[in-house]
């Protein structure tokens, strides 16, 4: 029987039920000290003068480190391959701790003490004098010809690009409408249940131990070396369990410095655990970007030019920098078709937080803009919105040269023809057309596509080993981390289909540990199924291949005869059992001349991607006199190949628009606008969605297969989090005729939109 | 410059020095529970009811196991390969807990509390009647006809078996003289550092994560499979550093009851740490053995019989059972020439605690005897005892057929001329030439040998993995076990050799986890430079051709013309460098187009073994009167082949001839004859060498080459530890003209025998 496509458990549900997995924060070394930052109450600036004598004094303080005592080179921070290519590697642009503070909450030292208590407390003894400057929170502001530089020499940019195909004047000559529009999107931030936390130690011979909640521990490694100047072999990563990272964890924060201060105290344990104040701030944010689109049309539907500009707002130091708005162009670029594209985009430095990776990178921004712009064209044009989307759709087969990617499978359509009959679209518009009072219905919808990971923009390398025990059993080891999304659950599933054993004769190692774990860049960009999973593939299939060769041997029956089912070896042609695995195993390692234990230990670099597609469906309910949106119903239907196991799938779905629907109507991380303090860096005043809040999530599969994946598979795991802000929004303009144009959607903005339109004017009269 | 052959700091140096290398107890887990064992208050019997009820009532008790809760099935603790012949298996009498008592101290119960403390005084709360039977404490008394099985149906016999070479009558018949003595040794026990000590816990999926103080980690994990009947692959052994084991932690003593206890408390951590006393006597010792040997010698001095008939004293539990014995027979064969040979050898089982492995595994005791037993015939025959050995020494090249062994390389002739040299033998004989006075010195000798591994009576396999780092240096992980001999040292130096790269190029890693690493079945019977070895040579070459290609593909150079040498690809021909191995490995990680990072996962299954020889020379004084023995001068010379790391080398022979000397002069333990109850179990009455004990030790070494070691080398872990013994009985002989045969040489015993050979009478007249 197949392990693919099944409802498989968890392979740690079990465990993290009981309490029983093992976080960061669950590790005790002895003599471990507490780290605390000392971070700057200026957004820009410079420290003038530091004085760390009373700190010092306090008894239980170990170190304190200042930005003078930290390696002066920069390094990057960012989760990406590295690049033998110096121009293609990340931009290194910060210290370890910084003299130069480049937003409100910057790292200028800090303290290592016997307890965390003692540690905030000799901060709060550090004496700082700054320098200040006035803080550049708007990218506009950044962009200005005299504006101060944050970091020297970039005139505030950390990248821009520019992109045309096609004849683009003529183009929007035969459009018969030309409309523009710009779509802006806020700051937001993952708050994955853990906050960031590492701690360092060195047992022997200076190498450095780390423990850290990161979503790439070999990647960790190497920024590490980076940040010390060390040989990267010198450093040493473990992952253990993590309680989620959703891109925040694929950007290195905290463990250089937890190194360093263990290396300055001959090598005693240092933990760096930052608040969930400072998760909010000194980790990582989503881009605020904004979008100014402008389109061709022909009164049919058709585009004939398409045009985006985009200024992405990234914070104080570059981390992915700009690839972000690079993905934002990709997405723009493969979302439709058209005679002629133009796309322009900068990545600016500002006094605010740094931005990162933030599931789907690029994507709720950019699809953001594209989708709200969909239907405010449909509209213009008096068509249907799904209709003007599958007019302007690629073909399936497409191969779009920017992107660099081609569409092996495509289940978009079908994606949509579901959603439209699930949510009963035709005869609720119809019902709900020309409705009035202050309770309006609404349908929205958005459509999406994510390819997985960064080929061919970078690397895509996963390795695999197996080793099969004495009980026919296996010890799967994947360089690939399990954040909680289940990925660990789903190689298991792939290694028994291939090698033809129970699930649960697959004992997969979730810890990483850069020492012992194959390598693997991590998770990230939706590539674990896709990518790491055609490590375990391969892995699979040459223990397969091992197993069947000692068996010909124990035997002397032909390789060609012999197959692997549930454990058994079996005759390939009526599946009659013909040997336990386990009998197999046990000879490999007992047989007294021919002993040799049945391992596989293989790396796989893929040199493709592959498109995920889907679309939201939703059903709102505004109340137009309060601004506040209900969802009635919400439908997200994915097209992300096949489906290996039902149950985690639906789980991403559910994650995915739980965090677009925050995204969508509640949450933005809120600064002074003169001093770029953060106003509302907690979880009291940053409005995260609990469950009570999120309405029933219905994930739905078109299930097609895609014949580069290791099993049909596509990228699932960020997708999700795309259509709800554009549906939501499209469905509210659908109920009360409002463009809302920018991020959240929270009541006040409805308010004051509604008021702005003469919506509630109206409404206020109707109702005396 | 070559890595092998140096005196390289051992890789652990700095982090041992500085007390940051973890142990078991080192090691602490959450809500972990102490568990301690209810031992029997006598050595034979049964028990007849068990009262738990007081002691489950007191606070902070968990859990209390009898012997009535605990699997029926019996199974084997020996650190043996499994064998898929089954009569080729160990001798499986036991189970975790027992209400059948077989010595003093036998486990009946196990309490799990909160702490120690607690678990403790519950044990004096169980209420325990038994039915008492006559302990059988001599080997002697447990083969009488009637005597009570102590393992029903076997006769209180283990093992038995003979060996007849030559016609023996006629052999005899035609000797000049005909000589039979007995020689006994004594029961003594490992001492390592760090007592036996696991802990277990469950984390996910019932699989049992056990950490162990265990010289066999993979054994140990198939023994707590066997012993729980649970499929082997749900079981981890993991082992960090270890605090000496010297064949005591081969065998699988307190695993499976830590194990079933955290089973049976859904998975909490219980840890089982015996104190000193209890692994005194519930671990394993070494066998007494008595030995009777017969030799018919020409008046030439040449052996033309040899017969052995050895008595070994097992105690309650088979354990390694006879293949102790076993190993005697292969020992005596060797070890000398004759037209023919008989062996016969029996190992019973007795009311003492458990003999098992021991440094050099029945060496000690075998070569006791024969050397004792040359010394015995040269006074005899008139002969000099170094030419009477050296008359009958095999021939190098030789093969014997018994052990199954071939000689390769042969150094002993020279060892024994080097020790006859430096300890200055013909002039010291005939300068103590009829020497009287109470302070007589005299000079012994005693030649041994000593095979690697158990090859070609049991597997030896062995595997190892590499890992190419970024930045050139390389992770090494081995199944073979660092215990504290050095073996991670060794085998770093042979990666480095091999690849071609600095010594602190390679990070071993030290801990074995069952998990990931690759399969060795352990730290015993030498065998880890040679078998182990092997494997780590094999996967460095294999690493070495992958670096070479790869660099090929760089460069376009042929691969003939290049080579390596610390860390540079080089030009073959003239050693000129050409590319650090770092951009190699680099590329190999993110070449665009080929990125495959380069490992090497292999097994190797060595069909062969080799011999090392020695000799111990040594010059006593002894004073009559009092039975002391001072040690003047101490030779150990050595023909282990090519010596890896001389400062290693020269820590192995130091401590083996430590444990030699305690053997020798004063290590026993000792039991009540009557009840058998223990009466010396600790580091106060039993006589452990300090160091301000111990004389000089000079180690020394012939350098040969073994072709079939991987470079060139031989065991040398147990073979310093037999020496000793025979060498200081021997001089005793030649100093006082007394033979002493049985082990230890204490004042006593000697007093006693120079009373009995009327010595101390004359010596008191003499100096009335």
């Amino acid at each position: 029987m197949s392990k693919i496509g099944t409802n498989s458990l968890r392979v740690d549900a079990n465990s993290k039920v009981r309490g029983k997995t093992q976080y960061v924060d669950d590790i005790f070394i002895r003599n471990m000290l507490h780290a605390k930052i000392l971070r700057s109450s200026i957004a820009h600036g410079r420290v003038k003068h530091i004085d760390t004598s009373k700190a010092l004094k306090l008894p239980g303080v170990e170190l304190i480190l200042t930005y003078e005592d930290v390696p002066k080179h920069t390094f990057p921070t960012a989760g990406h391959p590295y690049a033998l290519d110096a121009s293609h590697r990340d931009v290194s642009d910060r210290n370890i701790l910084t003299g130069h503070i480049r937003y409100w909450g910057d790292e200028i030292a800090a303290v290592a003490a016997v307890d965390e208590h003692t540690a905030e407390k000799a901060l709060a003894l550090i004496e700082v004098e700054y320098e200040e400057y006035i803080p550049i929170l708007q990218a506009e502001a950044a962009l200005q010809k005299d504006a101060v530089e944050i970091h020297e020499g970039t005139g505030n940019i950390i990248g821009c690009h520019e992109y045309n195909s096609g004849e683009m004047e003529q183009a929007l000559a035969s459009a018969d409408f030309i409309f523009e529009q710009e779509y802006n999107t806020s700051i937001v931030q993952h708050c994955a249940m853990e906050n960031h936390s590492a701690f360092a130690y060195i047992v022997s011979n200076d190498r450095i131990i780390i423990y850290s909640s990161t979503q790439i521990p070999h990647i960790c490694r190497r920024i590490v070396g980076q940040a010390l100047g060390l040989p990267w072999g010198r450093i040493r990563v473990v992952k253990p369990y993590i309680g989620g990272g959703f891109g925040s964890k694929q950007d290195v924060v905290v463990e250089p410095l937890a190194a360093i201060l263990s290396l300055k105290l001959q090598g005693r344990p240092v933990k760096v655990e930052l608040s969930r104040e400072e998760t909010f701030i000194a980790t990582r944010t989503r881009h605020a970007i904004k979008s100014l689109l402008k389109s061709g049309v022909t009164s049919e539907g058709l585009f004939t030019a398409r045009s985006g500009s985009i200024i992405s707002t990234n914070g104080a130091y570059a981390s992915h920098g700009h690839s972000i708005a690079g993905k934002c162009g990709d997405t723009f670029c493969v979302q439709y078709t058209q005679r002629a594209i133009h796309f322009d985009a900068v990545t600016v430095y500002t006094n605010l937080p740094t931005a990162g990776a933030m599931r789907a990178y690029g994507g709720p921004q950019m699809l953001f803009a594209m989708e709200c712009h969909m239907d405010d064209l449909a509209k213009k044009l008096g068509l249907d919105g799904i209709e003007f989307r599958l007019r302007n759709l690629p073909e399936p087969g497409f191969t779009n040269e920017l992107a660099g990617i081609t569409d092996y499978s495509n289940g978009l359509r079908e994606c949509a023809a579901k959603g439209k009959q699930l949510i009963g679209w035709d005869e609720k518009k119809a019902r709900y057309f020309g409705q009035t009072g202050s309770m309006r219905r609404g349908l929205g919808t958005a459509f999406f596509h994510y390819p997985a990971g960064t080929y061919p923009h970078g690397q895509e390398l996963a390795s695999a080993r197996i080793i099969v025990n004495q009980d026919g059993s296996v010890q799967l080891q994947v360089g690939a981390t399990e954040i909680g999304q289940g990925s660990d659950t789903v190689f298991a599933q792939m290694a028994a289909e291939t090698i033809g054993i129970p699930l649960n004769n697959v004992h997969i190692i979730s810890e990483q540990d850069t020492d012992v774990t194959p390598f693997d860049t991590g998770s990230y960009a939706s590539r674990q199924s896709y990518v790491s999973g055609m490590a375990v593939k391969k892995a699979a299939l040459e223990v397969k291949a091992k197993l069947l060769e000692r068996c010909c041997i124990m035997t002397n029956l032909p390789i060609h005869s012999l197959d692997t089912a549930d454990g058994w070896v079996v005759f390939k042609h009526n599946q009659e059992k013909l040997l336990p695995i386990a009998d197999v195993a046990l000879d490999s390692y007992y047989n007294l001349k021919t002993a040799a234990p049945i391992t596989a230990d293989i790396s796989h670099n893929t040199r493709i991607t592959t498109i995920s597609y889907g679309c939201t469906f939703v059903e709102v309910e505004v109340d137009i006199l309060t601004g506040k949106v209900a969802i009635i119903e919400l439908y997200n239907i994915h097209d992300s190949g096949k489906i290996i196991n039902h149950i985690l799938a639906q789980g991403q779905v559910h994650g995915g628009v739980s965090m677009g629907l925050g995204y969508a109507l509640y949450e933005q991380l809120l600064f002074d606008t003169k001093s770029g303090k953060p106003l509302n860096n907690n979880l009291l005043d940053y409005k995260l969605m609990t469950a009570t809040d999120t309405p029933e999530i219905e994930a739905l599969f078109v299930e097609t297969f895609d014949p580069t994946a290791p099993y049909g598979n596509k990228p699932l795991g960020e997708p999700p989090a795309i259509g709800p802000a554009p549906a939501i929004r499209n469905a509210i303009l659908d109920a009360t005729g409002v463009h809302i144009n920018e991020l959240p959607l929270t009541p006040q903005r409805l308010f004051e939109k509604f008021v702005q339109s003469g919506l509630i004017r109206m409404e206020a009269r109707e109702n005396v």
